[in-house]
Parts: structure tokens; C-alpha cells; sequence
């Protein structure tokens, strides 16, 4: 196994528990951390408040100097909220500590609202001299594997070699990574899955079955499909880790909280009421929104969008929603979906 | 809408709850039951023992008589068991009663072991003046259908008027039909998710994650592809209702009897001990044991059905197996899956 010299940006769960892995498979790994409390509290504990599943490996260095983090290291696993992407990539560029060609792996989910740009498209205007680009995303709640629980994942570019460098810089015998070449349908599953996850959790506040849920998810990955398809991605790749696989983790999990706010309006709730009641933000909000005026303005067929929407802004009854998607005309299954 | 005459083959669960549907749709509808005392206790009772939710319409017909069901009747809905299908149409013809182009509707689940014929495949063997052929399937628990909850299926058929007769004889408020143009791969998708579903239970039973299940679940859906391919069906079909739809369901489910066969497994028990413990067949072992001779002679890969194998006829450790599937060599997500 080749050793690689690895800055790790964000000290999240996510972040904290991939240093952790990376380390232990060897390679050199620094995290950087944005807040210094958090930073000197990651340091002296070697772990986080609300992942203690962890323990990070005495060899992973932490830090809250971004200079200090990327000096003679190649490899930069970007994984800040993602609202800290463009901020992180700006001032690594301002401080002239970026490596040049450095290898770039985002693993943070979402998309810019409004004008839908992923990850790595932010991470390509703000950082010109990045390298390759990969993805690393999947079905992948941190507390699991932090625990050592079997993980399986996709690292995606249009490089191959460079996605099978990050393959092999993760594969362990619990982590396992699948090249894919097309990052930006894996960037756009993870994001848009939230929208469903909140159309799931509505399903679960009205106590409707298993079979509208299954045919729910169903149906989601299908709008999915024909969305990620008008914004550049491949319709195959929303069938596999990054897309299917993340929505089936998502809807069926009791911590996610797009779904936990869909339960909440499901029971009767109003948006406002519901986001009053969570502590963390729920992106499947501002990603119904943007999806639903995108499906809008580029004559995209998105039924289920359309319901969330209308239930989250439009104080429509989740009731009425579930009985207009079941009386519109149907057509065939696949319809508008194109490989 | 058009009034149809129809004869439901089968008074199970899914046939009463089928019956009843079409019957509130305001169809002329009988159902035959082969057991005597059960056709009887059904018509006295109005509901079955084994779904107490259901309360059926007095206007249903039940009867044991094959030959008064069949009569002036030019809709079939197939719904026996599946090892019951070709005897009951090989009686059917012996009786003479059949309606020569009769549209003959299959709602059974499961191929045939050993020679992977669909239940289409048999009835257009037994019943050569059959005429149209439909396939309905989909996420489907009864125990839902009867309580009025939503549900979604797939009509699938080579004939497009078919498909779309059968999709508007049972459309309503709660039960949304959606065409389809491969009734073969809607058929296998069915059959083989219960191998899928044995493997979740695994997973449940040796305690692992929900990334784990989600990853196993997606990759058990490329694998379907893969050996759906083989024997006919179209690789999209798999991404639908009749595939990912149902196998969201049944994995998911806490009834599901090849999942909790599976769970008992994980939890340490032999295939014999866990068969011991069930009152009802678990298809997923012959499925299982059919599927991983036919991808050995066809030479397709199926690392999860093999494995599935090895833990039910082999005794190989569960845990060694999840070892075995993390250490193989990975390649591209999408490999082998053909489009």
C-alpha cells in the first residue's frame, strides 16, 4: 500500500471518523478543525461529544492552522459542512498553501441552493489548480462506522486512476469503495434523496404502510432519475450506492432529520412548528424548494417533489397531497426515465 | 368505467383482498377456493382467519366449483399459491370451462425451482387458448391493501391494451397501477428478492449496521440485474415497483418470513433448526439454491447469492461470509449491468 500525506479538512463526525480510518490503514493524516475549541477539545479527548463511538488514533495530529495542515500534503479529503466549502477552498487559496495538482476528495453532501452547483463544481472555480477530483459518498451514517460495522461506498470521477487511488487509500475489511465515473450524479443523489426523506418521514407521521413507503422510495428515485439527468448526471448512477443506496439509509433511519421533520408535519405540524422543534438543520427543505422550481423551469415531470412543496410552503394537508399523487393519470413505469 | 367479469383463482390472503377491491371498483366478481372448508368458512364469515382486517363485500361470489367460477367469465386473476398454478389451469382445461382468449391476470409470486419458468410461463403452456397475458406485482403486504392504505403496483404485459385494462379495471384513490412492458422481469424481480431478503435477515441477525443493509440491499439489486438479464428480463424493470419496490418491502419488514429465516441464521442457528422453527415455507432457500447453479452455468456473478448459499447449505460461518464479500476485489459500481 502506497503511504499518502493526507490533510483532512473538518472535524465532524464524518470528518473525524474517516481520519480515524484513514490513519489506521496507515497513511499520514492531519485534521484541520475551523473552531479552535473544538479543535483543542478533539485534541486532548481523541474523541467528539456526539460521536463517542470514536476513538481517534494517537497518531492522527489535529490542528486549527489551515497553513500548517496542508504543508507537502497532496491529498485533501474536504469534508466541512457544506455551507464552509467555498469559504475553506477560498482561504486555503488566499493563504498560497495549497499544493498545486493536489489530489481533492470531497466526501461533504448537498448542493448550493438556488443554483444547484455540487461540491466539487465550488471546489473547481474557487481552487483552479486542484488536481483530480473525487467523491466519496454512499449509505454511510458515521456512528456505524465508527463502531467497525461494514461500509460500502463509491469514489467518483472522471479520473480513473484517481478513483481507484482513493479505492485503495480506504479499502479495508470493513470499507469497501466502487469506482463510478460520474461524481456529478453522485454528488446530485445524496442531496436530492433529502426531499424523500422528508416525504418518507410525512408517510410515517400519517401512519400509512409499508407499501407506500416502498412505493414512495420507488417512485422518488425515479423523479430522481429524470432530475439528475437535466443537471448533467448519468440516469445509472442513481441506482446504485450514491443514490438508492443513501435514500434506502435515509428513509429508513430514526436519526435523520429530514425525515424526522417530514414525521412531525405528517402528525399535523406546520413547517414553521416542525423547524422549531429541531436543533439541526433539515436540507430537504431548501433542496424542495430549489428541485421544485428547477422541475419548473426545465419541464421536468417531479409529482412527489411537487407534493412536498406544496405540503413544507403551501400549508397543503399531507392527506390531500397523498390523494392527488394517487389519482393522477399513470402512465408507464419507466416513463421520462432515459438511460 | 367497463364492468368486468371475473374469476379470482385462489382464496388466500392476496386473492380475498384482490376479490373484495375489484368487487368496491363495481365488477361482477367470484372467487374459488380449492379447500372446501375453507370456500365455506369464507362465505359464511366474510373475512379469513389469517387477515381479520378484511371484511368482504357481499357482493363477491365464493364457491369450490372451478367449472361454475370459469363460466361466461373472460377475466382470470390468478392467485393460487404458486406450486398450485399448474394443476389448477391443467383443470381448468380438463374441464372445459375455460374461456377460449380469456385475459388471464397472474398475481402469484415465485418461479418454478429448477427450471425458472414464471407462473406466465406455465400458464401459457397449460392453457394454450389463453389470450392476453398480465403480470400484477409490486410492494404488496394484504394487511395494508385491506386496510384501505395506499399501494402501487406494476401491470405488466407484451400487449399495451392488456396492461392498461388491467390498470384501469383496479385503479382508485388507494390503489395506483402503473404499466409495464416486461411481464417476464417483473415476474423474476419478485422471486428473487426473497434471496435478498434471507441475506438482510442475516445481516439483522448478526446485529450489523443500517449502512450495511442499505449497501447490501443495492448491491443485491445489481446482482438481480445480472441474472434477470440471463433469463429474459429487461435490466430497468429490476429499478422499479416489481424489483426495488418489493424488495424495500420485504427486507423491511418484521413479517417477512425470508427475512426473519434469515435473522435466526445470523443469530447462530443451521438452515435445519431455523426451518424447524417456521410454520411457513421460506422460498428464499430453493430460490437461493436455483440461482447460484444457474449464475455457475451461465457464468454470471452473484458474490451475495453465492454466499447466501454457502451460509444455508455449506454451514459457512455468516460472519466469514461478510469477510469474504469486504475482501473481494472491487471494481466498477455498474460492471457487468447491461442496459
Amino acid at each position: 500500500m502506497k503511504k499518502e500525506h493526507i490533510a483532512v479538512l473538518g472535524g465532524g463526525t464524518w470528518g473525524a471518523t474517516l481520519a480515524s480510518h484513514l490513519a489506521k490503514q496507515g497513511h499520514d493524516v492531519i485534521i484541520w478543525e475551523f473552531v479552535k475549541e473544538v479543535a483543542d477539545h478533539l485534541k486532548k479527548n481523541r474523541s467528539l461529544k456526539t460521536l463517542p463511538e470514536l476513538k481517534i488514533p494517537a497518531q492522527v495530529q489535529i490542528t486549527n492552522d489551515l497553513a500548517e495542515t496542508l504543508k507537502g500534503r497532496d491529498v485533501l479529503l474536504s469534508v466541512t459542512p457544506s455551507h464552509a466549502v467555498r469559504a475553506t477552498f477560498s482561504a486555503a487559496v488566499a493563504g498560497g498553501a495549497l499544493t498545486p495538482g493536489a489530489l481533492v476528495i470531497s466526501a461533504t453532501k448537498g448542493i448550493e441552493n438556488g443554483t444547484f452547483s455540487t461540491m466539487s463544481q465550488i471546489i473547481s472555480q474557487v481552487f483552479p489548480g486542484v488536481g483530480e477530483l473525487v467523491i466519496l459518498t454512499g449509505p454511510s451514517h458515521a456512528e456505524e462506522v465508527a463502531m467497525g460495522q461494514p461500509v460500502a461506498l463509491v469514489s467518483a470521477s472522471h479520473s480513473k486512476p484517481a478513483s481507484e487511488r482513493v479505492r485503495d487509500m480506504f479499502s479495508s475489511d470493513i470499507f469497501r469503495v466502487y469506482t463510478g465515473k460520474d461524481p456529478i450524479g453522485a454528488e446530485i443523489g445524496g442531496s436530492l434523496k433529502n426531499i424523500f426523506a422528508v416525504a418518507c418521514g410525512i408517510v410515517d407521521g400519517l401512519k400509512l404502510g409499508d407499501n407506500t413507503k416502498a412505493a414512495l422510495m420507488t417512485r422518488g428515485l425515479t423523479e430522481m432519475a429524470r432530475l439528475g439527468k437535466v443537471l448533467g448526471a448519468e440516469t445509472m448512477t442513481f441506482f446504485g450506492l450514491s443514490g438508492l443506496g443513501d435514500l434506502i439509509v435515509t428513509c429508513g433511519s430514526k436519526h435523520s432529520r429530514n425525515r424526522l421533520l417530514g414525521e412531525k408535519i405528517g402528525s399535523g405540524k406546520t413547517l414553521a412548528a416542525a423547524l422549531a422543534e429541531m436543533t439541526m438543520v433539515a436540507e430537504g427543505v431548501k433542496t424542495a424548494e430549489s428541485a421544485y422550481h428547477l422541475g419548473k423551469s426545465k419541464k421536468v415531470e417531479l409529482p412527489i417533489v411537487g407534493e412536498v412543496y406544496k405540503i413544507l410552503f403551501e400549508n397543503k394537508p399531507p392527506r390531500d397531497s397523498i390523494r392527488d399523487l394517487m389519482s393522477r393519470q399513470v402512465g408507464a413505469e419507466m416513463e421520462g426515465v432515459v438511460v
